[in-house]
């Protein structure tokens, strides 16, 4: 996607410790209009799939996962991070690793929200290791919903997550792919 | 709002601790369709300010931020709660206590995305005690911006919050306040 790659060279910074930090459009400030966009383009790859939910995980996929919804017309379910008086106590957990946060922490959701009979679409901002994506394809799995589609904004392609699930079948589309960022320019695959 | 009031009738639960569970449409599992319908209402109350910016809070905040934004045209900021290394060092912060989440924590905004000259419509899901939107009033304050309007989804109108904010002149619109909800059964204002 021609716009999020002239986004991410215009308004993205990269940090020590391969970090890309796009919070002037995606992460802490939302550029709704060009989000928009990209909501379109995942149903553009998508729209063939029958999604019947479209899943993602708190804190920014959800903003991606909303806009993409507009256009599939089908529910959002997000996966929580953090235990709450006002969760289910009936879910499906999967621990997972943040590199980010640098803690460890368990993805939850309702078993109420995700049903075998779901055709899901799972969507993030950033795909790197992929320690979230399994969390969330662990527990869709525990739902014995069916996964249809992977949609990545931005995939680390220097690391190891985008391999690992393409060799395990899934239909993964990352709107931009970045080789190497490592001297602070960002090469695009 | 009319749908609204039906949809917390038809698929809110209450619990104890008067605990109004609406995770069917708005904080588990986004109901687009409806939401959008929350946006386009918040545009109509308070499309005469002149809004350049949408602010809320992680993470409930962020859907219906984001609706409203569609119409306004403007972007959102959504304060976090939570350090990250992707987090500005320069930031706007205010301490408030979650009686959801029991504990006490942060809630912080890059200098970057609020300016003196930003006219502010904060959004949040719930109105209570008014925790976190003192909070949000505080960093948005510490920024210099102007608050034009404060658009709430559901208040809880048999606790302070709203009395408060009314009481210190903020433009405040909730789309449902309700009164009483102690022996099980929600009574709208």
């Amino acid at each position: 996607m021609d716009k999020l790659k002239q986004m991410i060279i215009e308004k993205g910074e990269v940090r020590e410790g391969n970090v890309l930090k796009v919070d002037n459009f995606l992460n802490h400030q939302i550029d709704t209009e060009f989000l928009y966009e990209v909501g379109e383009e995942f149903y553009r790859l998508f729209k063939e799939q029958e999604i019947t939910k479209i899943l993602t995980i708190e804190v920014s996929g959800i903003a991606i996962a909303l806009m993409a919804s507009l256009f599939f017309k089908v529910p959002v379910v997000f996966a929580k991070k953090t235990e709450s008086l006002n969760l289910d106590k009936d879910i499906y957990k999967s621990k997972v690793f943040s590199y980010s946060k640098r803690k460890e922490y368990n993805i939850m959701i309702s078993k109420r929200y995700l049903s075998k009979d779901d055709k899901v679409l799972i969507v993030d901002d950033f795909l790197a290791v992929g320690n979230a994506m399994t969390g969330l394809i662990d527990v869709t799995r525990q739902g014995g919903a069916e996964i249809k589609g992977i949609g990545i904004v931005i995939e680390k392609g220097f690391q190891p997550g985008g391999k690992l699930l393409r060799s395990q079948g899934f239909n993964l589309k990352s709107l931009a792919i970045i080789d190497d960022m490592s001297n602070g320019k960002i090469k695009f695959r």
